[in-house]
């Protein structure tokens, strides 16, 4: 009888699973210094391009632009998935803010 | 005779002057290696994300984002410079492809 229901439930499971769709995303991700945070490259970057006549070109500040793939069943875990790698990995809390992009591939 | 017509040029060039509206905008800039190229700072952030078990994501690529203000005259003057920059300073062309989104301060 046990071995029944033990069978049922693996079709269902099985149906389950199949049912759910992997997709496959693409995350586009900005890590920036925070704007109080002095930026001596984003200066040095200013400074060399008003050297090649560029001075209408103020305010540059330099940051890290990150671009991933991510697989899941969702866009929201896919959300999910790419906040928590900037959260753990990406960013560095304190000093730097980030904001992403997310398509389907 | 010649002081009236010099006179009214700079009365024309000043009138044309003020009515040249000066307008600030704002660049986000995305410079990338190109895909053909290996990354290997990538590589590593890969390989710390799946430590981490974000097994999902793969294919990370790391480049630069710079954001910088432009004055100009119009959004294709600003486009322009903001091109020129890249071309001249901000990418290697040679390495690496670069893309940005303009936009009213």
């Amino acid at each position: 009888m046990i071995e029944y229901f033990v069978l049922v439930y693996s079709i269902i499971l099985s149906l389950h699973q199949s049912t759910i769709q992997i997709m496959k995303y693409i995350a586009e991700i900005d890590i920036m210094t925070r704007a109080e945070i002095l930026d001596p490259q984003g200066k040095a970057v200013k400074l060399g391009l008003h050297n090649l006549q560029m001075d209408t070109i103020d305010n540059v500040r330099i940051g890290k632009h990150v671009k991933l793939e991510v697989e899941a069943d969702s866009e929201s875990s896919a959300r999910d998935t790419v906040d928590a790698a900037c959260r753990q990995l990406l960013a560095n809390l304190i000093m730097e803010d980030y904001t992403f992009e997310l398509r389907t591939a």
